[in-house]
């Protein structure tokens, strides 16, 4: 069996970390063998996601209920997007779990082809490195921000005790303004705080880990046809023997399949992430045309989550695209075969390569490809601008009062 | 004569109901023979359907009558819109009346080839039963949703009554309350009631029988493509003989001057459907802004019938798509063909799948495929946001007074 | 020579009626010979147009002269673009007199290849007969429009003079109504009207006659490809030699070449007119919105233009992508050819056909095609949106008064 | 060695007189040999190009020092944008100086093949020409431009002097009015105008030379396209050796090789130059709705300023979409080899451009093709609706006072 750098071995980190946040809860994540990897229904694993996930439902009733009392505005329709966000990821990511061992199991049997004798050659794509380097910038940035943004919640409800002259401690404080949804619900303990904020980091980590895993996948796919344009353009204007042209178009073709294979799968969550991400830039930019108070660490924590937003959706975009840069420079490649070895299989490949698009596509909704950095953009302008006249005839430019 | 499930014998139920709403009035619609069906203008269908339209007329001529009165605002020109897209429904179902038989006859002969040997061992689709789930979902919440709108006149009327202390009975007062054209012109009389519910009945079926119809077709269409991509897929990598590709290229061919021949038959009714179902969803959405009421089923009836739009709507797109999913992964099947039966022949096929969109398209206006879903939802918010400034302006949040 | 329907001969007459109109200023436009029309600086045409367009550009002075001193309001800029646009049509219409002979002579040559024999008995387009019908019914409601306009005028100043108790003739008020620019520079004379009339005429009818004339050359085109595609048709099936497919790629090429020619050719007098009746439509569904009066006559004058306006352009997109169309049905009779002719030249035809757009196209800047009429209908739906806000806030719904 | 025009020497004294605005600082650059071009840190160029650069960031931050006291509104946002785009453009040019050498060395051994001979015989696109004119054309109105806008700032200075009795001398008053970040720093001295007037000009100038370069760029890609076109026009319908084909197949494809090397090295002053463009014009146009002062000299400038973005912006994809305009000429050339000279190589070609593009496209963001006119046009109609809302809310038609 050929070594070398799998998918499943590069991945395996990452989605133990996630575990932790109670992420596909598949048993034999670390394994080195990918058909250890099963879903168990009596897992430790799945035993300890599904108490999150009911924990994070029952705080989402909670939430429901408050709204249902205070009403739908801008403040409560946020945060009840951001959990019906989240609690969808979770519920995908659990769905993606019962097929984890099929879809590894698939991979896994064609890398055995890129980890044998031509293409290992051409492997400087690093693939296990750059995963690490996008999950540790992702992440740790997400980190950031979470902090940024419980800072906010710290000085915002210390301001709110200060001025108002309420007699309860720092936390207490802290909790009812976080959490109003639970205040008269789940009286102050100070034993309970550290596990709502498990639950709240719960809640927050697979909003940024959904980009992540897109791009670890883009990554993933992106080293295998790196190294098949680096075979082809290894023997750039040689004449090839038909054979060459046949295996490396079966090579192609088993890529493709992988492809399709990952584009159904992960499928609800690109939608998911990609609308959601679309939706907070546009909120958020839409925000940032109203007082946002004069407060430095609110100004801090509300700039750093919108431009963290713009800049991990682009790198998004980026990283996935590239499976079809990578199409691109084969079939570039592909237009200097000699006129000598200019058989029906390369015209075949040809072809293929001309007429099918290779991206990941959200089952065929909209292709992520470079141009869609563009069109969102578009998009996104087009929209503020809209809302922007809404703000001009509401802008209330006034100091928060907190009592 | 080969034995096995046609198009006209699966949709000739659904057709037979559609009939007692007095659409599509052809004779022998149940007939096992499709050369029985014909259009008589003598027949006592064609005479009822013609009773049931000039109704309708007369009652349309009433509404013309009352707008002209009381002026073109938001509630009249919405039942204005109402009557002219059932009416015109009603002529284009006549309309297609006349070449039912023909049309019936073209796709029986196209379908005597996917009955016979090759194709018959690949008949898994469940055509009939797939017709009859999607007619049974769509129009028994049809029912529901005029059920829900009758409580609502119902119950407001009733209010009305209470309130206003209008001595007059139960049924009148409903009677004055949905029909306010017909009230001064046709006093009340209870003999009235049932007749006129029925016209009413005529005139709301059409409005989702029409995407009902749709799908009926997509899916007869989807049927057959079904079984060539399962008997492509049933030699996949297989050497198979020219004469092989060649009877499959005839037989899509065969299916692509059918999926013609339909997509010109039934434009009108497309374009028809699908613009009242966006402009429908846009006015809704546009109401849902405001003050809707505060009674429970009115709150009901409205979102009831708001999300029962979006959804039908949506269904239609995947099921008449699903024609063009089927040529996609025909294309995916051919790519897999070994070198050595990589004929001429092979080679035009994949061509021809390459560049010719299969698609119903509305005559050439715009072609249904999955991408249309996110086209229609873009166009729809950007509507949604446009509106949205006149509703910042004119917002009334009033309880509405009935006296 | 072969003896048929030539273009040149098809359309003489209309461009004859126009010449009245002071377009196209070139002299034997009627004669038998391609050969003897020709552009001479010195002809009484040429001396004709001249003298009729400084007369328009004089009136445009005073037209501007006018808005320079009352200042740029709704009503001066839309009288501005009209005076624009029409002097524009008159120059473009100037410049393609230069090159009429050449391109006649062109058409000419391409057009003795399909009044030759195969295609002659394949000439049921009745190319003459649809040019008259599209002429006489687009400048006979067109001329209906000029009139309504003009009751509107008399209807309107006559108002005002007797509301305002003026003591001049009825004539003169009329004058003064209809130019104001003019009514200081150009006292009244009863031997001015029928002269200033005619000047009138002769800025409006280029406004419809563009549209025409589009459709014309859509027409002489159409006729073409279509009796190219009553060729392939014939032959449906059956196995033809390739000089028979060379043969007719070649003609279909000397077409391409033709359609390049015109696209060329009319491409200013394209981009003007699709602009100019976009722009007209919105301006007007913008006015609907407004007040326009009680008045039966100004009502009937607004609804008839602004409906004219619409049906004119949804037909000459139509006219004009009929060439589109039967482009497509040639694709789909190349499928059926059946495998033993499949040549090189078949599919080297088949490719062409597949990759290039053979459209009119105002010089590449878009596509003549049926899907324009969807994104014309869903752009100009869009700007009425947003320009529906300044309304709401602008609306000023009182009756006119006149002094 | 071949002679003839080659890009280099055509372009080599365009970019010696950037290089006096500081741009582009490589030595040697009107070498007759491109050996000689090199980018040296301790080149005198570099150093005068590095205080440039370091005395522009000095003034940028006095310009955020400025707007951090007055607050961001419409004129400082705007004179900020001035300044990030011009440092910016100034930092890619430099960057591009870098790669300079190799670019050049690259296209110089391209163009070897298009100055020998079958090709210096179709060498009548007169580059070197051409690149002057357009350079004279856009640099001079550049100059007016800034004249005007210089003119404009004396005016307007001078009435405020007036108005407001201020008792400083007219060059003082134009300095504190034209650098009002400067004016509190920098006390007035008569030798620092010069200075600070190159230092605006080193400011102003890359704004236009980057849509000049472009076009350069553009101008000097499509020479070579034109020749190979012409190439191909000439042996128009005669039967060629495959040998032919062959060649001509492989200058194309070095032709694309340059063009892709020229799209990643040009992409971010493209990116910067269009998004530059459109967003300075729909910000004038949105001016243009508001008083912009009653001033003979005020509106000059304005009106001269957004009129010459327009023409320089469409002026720019025009030239720079010929590229694309010479390879459809040649895809129709290719229609017309005759049947007998049609091999594989002929197919392989025609193939090829009927599936790729050949554009510049900012690195595959958008394609610059004769279709984005309208595009942008279409977007800057949308947005300047979508703003008019704003305007009709805010309109202040005041004249200004300056005390």
């Amino acid at each position: 069996m050929p070594q070398g750098e799998t998918f499943h071995r590069a991945v395996s980190q990452v989605l133990f970390i996630s575990q932790i946040y109670a992420l596909l809860p598949v048993s034999n994540i670390r394994s080195q063998q990918v058909q250890n990897i099963q879903f168990k229904w009596l897992s430790p694993r799945a035993f300890y996601s599904a108490i999150i996930l009911i924990l994070n439902l029952c705080e989402f009733g909670a939430v429901l209920n408050h709204v249902g009392k205070v009403g739908v505005n801008f403040h409560t329709s946020s945060s009840l997007a951001l959990y019906i966000v989240c609690l969808l990821e979770h519920i995908f990511f659990w769905r993606l779990a019962f097929n984890w061992r099929s879809i590894m199991s698939h991979w896994h049997r064609v890398e055995q082809l890129f980890l044998s004798v031509p293409y290992r050659f051409y492997d400087e794509y690093k693939m296990k490195r750059r995963i690490n380097i996008v999950f540790g910038l992702i992440m740790s940035s997400a980190l950031l921000e979470h902090c940024l943004l419980l800072a906010n919640s710290f000085h915002l409800s210390s301001l709110e005790r200060t001025q108002c002259n309420i007699n309860v401690s720092y936390l207490e404080i802290t909790y009812k303004w976080e959490r109003p949804h639970l205040y008269y619900l789940l009286p102050y303990h100070i034993w309970l705080m550290p596990m709502l904020e498990w639950l709240n980091q719960t809640i927050a980590y697979p909003r940024s880990f959904t980009d992540c895993f897109l791009m670890c996948i883009g990554i993933g796919l992106a080293a295998r046809f790196h190294q098949l344009h680096r075979r082809i353009a290894a023997v750039h204007r040689k004449v090839m023997p038909a054979i060459f042209w046949t295996e490396v178009r079966h090579h192609y073709l088993a890529l493709k399949r992988l492809v399709r294979l990952l584009d159904g799968a992960v499928a609800p969550l690109m939608l998911l992430a990609f609308g959601n991400n679309m939706s907070f830039i546009c909120f958020q930019l839409f925000n940032s045309f109203k007082n946002i108070g004069v407060d430095l660490i609110v100004m801090l924590a509300f700039w750093y989550s919108l431009i963290f937003a713009i800049l991990r959706t682009t790198l998004t975009i980026f990283v996935a695209s590239s499976i079809h840069d990578f199409e691109r420079k084969i079939i570039t490649a592909l237009r200097d075969v000699p006129a000598k070895a200019w058989t029906t299989e390369v015209q075949r490949f040809s072809e293929q390569l001309g007429n099918d698009m290779t991206a990941l596509s959200g089952n065929g909704f909209f292709y992520v490809t470079r141009q869609l950095v563009l069109s969102m953009a578009t998009t996104i302008i087009t929209y503020e601008l809209m809302i922007s006249d809404v703000i001009n005839q509401a802008t209330i430019r006034q100091r928060t009062v907190y009592c």
